[in-house]
């Protein structure tokens, strides 16, 4: 199945048996979209905690509860795993999957590092085995209507992109809101302008927990010219999901929140060559404005589809693993810019194609 | 007259007889208001270009009109004059009025380098004349309701500003969206916070005009642990003058299109100390929401009479020159950045207190 | 428990032992509320369409199914009935439980006609049985933080409120707009005000099903004085949910669908005696604007708790049948007035007292 | 000129010299535009307040001025006449003005009663002048781009408009709210619908003044079925100018104040022929939603080129006193159904066509 077309084919295949780690927080999230996807076979739910594996099974009746993650591994019916767990723990749940010849989904980001992106890659390949990271984003009807327009050329050159993720909470004690909210833009931008940035900046601030910034401003510089700034936040007086694509020929709106998520603007600024006296003419373009319909699929159902088709027919899903390295790299730049207090830093160029 | 306060004794004086230099784009609007304005006497309007000349005092009946600004200067019956001309003149045209011992109003920016607006300090100091940079935000009601909020204490302690001023136009062949729009959120910047940001990282991109940057982001960190950023440009889809001032009690949003410009947010993180095992408490606070009433005065009236009140009385006005130098030795800090691709600049602190 | 304080003493008594009968389209909320509700025991469920009986039975562990309404009836251990099917339905169905010694609540409106509501009424008087309308939006806090405003003196005199229920679908082949949409407007009038209408008119238009009004326009008229007008629509470009009430010192704006759903501006006209020379002066009053914060807790599930309280306790739930009864009898002097074309009504009063 | 097309040849005839009655509220709008139109010739104002005539005399160099309408009569060299005075004053003023052989203008409505609004149409067309009634928002570009659209029928079938003209102020002590702001609805649902309603009922409160209503629902029938509501208010908490136009193909909000005043939503409910079985089957259609851009030109320029156009060479004003007779008809059958507190009245069918 692609991961934005509907589904052809899509119970071609027999139905890929799942284990669900970690039913916390997000966890159940995806118990529920499993036990609804036809692509998906029985689930299993795994948490060391006894009353939340309890209390999520009693929602989702029909599932299997498991304390022990190595019993997941050690189930030959088990064929992939969905790590749903804080983001220090992916690297070394991931690997074990791997190792046990699963494969193997994990919540965004990959992992707290590059370099343990890699060696999860790594094992990936070696066992030939699906890694897939879970940038729910790529899967959003508006966040593929803006790529599509983007990609046909509708907007132009983009000239820049400037997005604001901020509401009241939730801070996270070990992770800075640049590991927690930052990925979903990042993936985002690079879906879209399918580039890395080259030079990152970034200041921040720990407003509430000492030494985990909540509040963070981020600039990027790409190859192509296009510029973008991400503004991250826990601490704001209203929740603001608004995203600005500034292109030559028109201009969009993303507001996630909003019932017209994606609104295109067909204005710009036309510039003439330089007339006899040297001087540029420019005329200001504003013409209609579109909302246009989007379908209201949910992203999380189609990207464990794309997963299921992954694993099933070894396709590579739009939430690729080498995507989900570069997601990282960029962190990693991110955070080195903010301990220099905003110094110019250039992302470390994965070998790997997006 | 208070910048702030209503007028206590506002005819108190002999109006001040005002020249106003330049009067194609704001030119008029500093005409209109220094007629209504009972602390101003006869205006008398100077401009090269004739037919502007002619069509503004068809407008304005009782305006004297003057093609030259050597006679503006020769004339013992001008007191003042208020430079609304392209920037690059602001400094030639300043220093010859200070030097006729003219007393000097100037549009932001006060000059187009801190070294030039030195000089113009120490000119106006060495003639005993009043020079004042026209940042008009410093007089609008909203911004000084919240300046307000923040020296009752009522916000807290500042976190951090975050603020997008941007609309589709007018762009400037010659002046950067960081020179033309930035003196506005850098004046209330200072205004608010009462310190100047000790580091200074931003990009930008010259989209239409070659080297003209026409979006630029910029990051400040103060002194004091708040960081702001700044977003400038003249190509978006739709208008946007929005300000978040997040506060550790109180959080505001300023909003100058809105009906509503100033909403306060009773909304915030308490955090207790950490407990026997080491973690910390948090909870979220959202309470009421308020849009105090806002005067509806215009602030070029203010600003103009506080200008008047600064040539009869001495006194400094809101709008000082200094505060005028910290904006500018702000901006070059800015540029600097820019032409090293984002790099941290200190900014070079000014000797003079704001 | 108090419909608008919080629980004292929820688990004071013993749970109520409910059935609810129809779950096909609002039923499983009602079902999902009993089943957290600490004053409510083990939950059985009702309808003739097995298979539905079966999707819901699934989705909530611990319910007992029953095809037959008999079979509830004639369960000794079922305390209490739920009625959540179309309105046609409502008279037969209530009125058989109460003859079984049932207590009975019904979604609403309570019947269709006054005259079947005055059976239930007396029926449930006769039986010492609770009847209760389901007027969901009597525990609504929004509502209830303008009844205390209202009944506060807050806002003065009400002049008049306008209100504006409006969404495209879901029509139904057997209501009309009225009816379905009506209820919800008119016991939140009779909830604020404590007055009935004395005078109604209204039109109407029947726009897809043939004689089954999907738009209409009502007018209100008030012994007070009050004047209201109510929209309601299943066609329009976006859904509205927007009451503005209008008093003598304040006015206020519901909007249930905002994340502030109470507005209270301190505006109005201040109007002093006929002076000298007759004429009166007004004067214009444009105070700040407050959003209260709001308590986010869940109508039904509130509602649901005043109704097990009621049969346990024998009080009388604030959506009590006797303003149940009155909203019955506005819709039928609107329906008299819908079909003379818009004349003007009287409300046949009820002998009830709210 | 057309009133909504571009001018072709807009000083192809020699200006018309004209006065303007009335310089208190809304006759310096009128002044100011016919200064800056071609085809108006030089300006004549007329006030029996010495001191207000003086003062809009100042403001608009060139005019010549004049304290008594008889010498305005008089005076050859004017050839029509522009009335904004109070409505009490329209007939008197402008019967006066036919029989002196001036072509005449009134702001809306034309005149206090029907009956005179006839006399004043048959003196028009004994004396060979122009008698035409300012209602503007026939100028209004938004206003007219809707016509386009229901007259294209890309609305389809007009189902029924709901419209709120409200803010706070201004209370007029000698004129209900309804002949205040509702000719500028009823003008607009005449020229959209061009067709007379048929039945008006209407309730309306008198909250400041006594018998002065300041709040209005007035609800409309239409021949074609259409039908309509009318919120008219000087008592709100926030100024509202929303209309809902709801065809059978598409919907459109028109929002005066919005930057987006006419926003087209491509949704509707498409209804097959009733099945085997005798059920209706209901699709809901939400499609995109296109805000087309408007010109910015000023209706009350356009209005004031028609009527010079008018005079010039015989052609009927958009604006016609027929429409205007409609209006003032249609207004008292609102005057009658509200002293009988919501009758449905009986629009008395004017003989003239719009």
């Amino acid at each position: 199945m692609s991961a934005r077309g509907e589904a052809g084919h899509e119970d071609a295949f027999e139905p890929v048996r799942i284990a669900v780690v970690g039913v916390g927080y997000w966890g159940p999230n995806l118990v529920r979209n499993l036990q609804e996807l036809p692509q998906a076979g029985p689930v299993t739910i795994c948490d060391r905690r006894s009353e939340i594996l309890e209390r999520v099974a009693v929602r989702h009746p029909g599932v299997r509860t498991c304390l022990e993650y190595d019993e997941v591994l050690a189930d030959p019916a088990i064929e992939a795993v969905c790590i749903a767990t804080p983001t220090s723990s992916h690297y070394a749940l991931a690997a074990a999957a791997l190792r046990a010849g699963k494969h193997v989904f994990v919540e965004k980001p990959l992992a707290d590092s590059a370099a343990r992106v890699r060696e999860l890659i790594e094992l990936a390949a070696e066992h030939g085995r699906t890694l897939m990271p879970g940038h729910t984003f790529l899967y959003s009807p508006p966040v593929n209507l803006i790529r599509d327009l983007i990609h046909a050329g509708e907007l132009g050159e983009i000239y820049f992109v400037s997005t604001s993720r901020v509401n009241l909470g939730l801070h996270q004690p070990d992770a800075s809101v640049v590991w927690d909210l930052g990925p979903h833009d990042l993936s985002i931008l690079l879906y879209w302008l399918e580039e890395l940035p080259q030079q990152v900046s970034a200041i921040s601030r720990s407003c509430i927990y000492p030494d985990t910034p909540d509040v963070a401003f981020l600039n990027f510089i790409f190859g192509s010219g296009t510029i973008a700034h991400v503004e991250l936040s826990w601490l704001a007086p209203s929740k603001l999901r608004r995203t600005a694509i500034v292109g030559s020929e028109k201009m969009v709106i993303y507001d996630d929140t909003s019932n017209e998520p994606v609104r295109v603007f067909d204005s710009g600024v036309d510039l003439s060559d330089p007339q006899t006296f040297g001087e540029y003419q420019l005329t200001y373009r504003t013409g209609d404005i579109v909302s246009p319909r989007v379908d209201v699929a949910e992203p999380l159902y189609r990207e464990l589809a794309d997963f299921c088709t992954a694993v099933r027919t070894g396709t590579r899903p739009q939430s690729s693993a080498q995507l989900g390295l570069q997601v990282v790299e960029v962190l990693e730049a991110v955070d080195r810019s903010l301990a220099l207090g905003g110094s110019v830093e250039t992302v470390s160029s994965s070998s790997f194609r997006i």
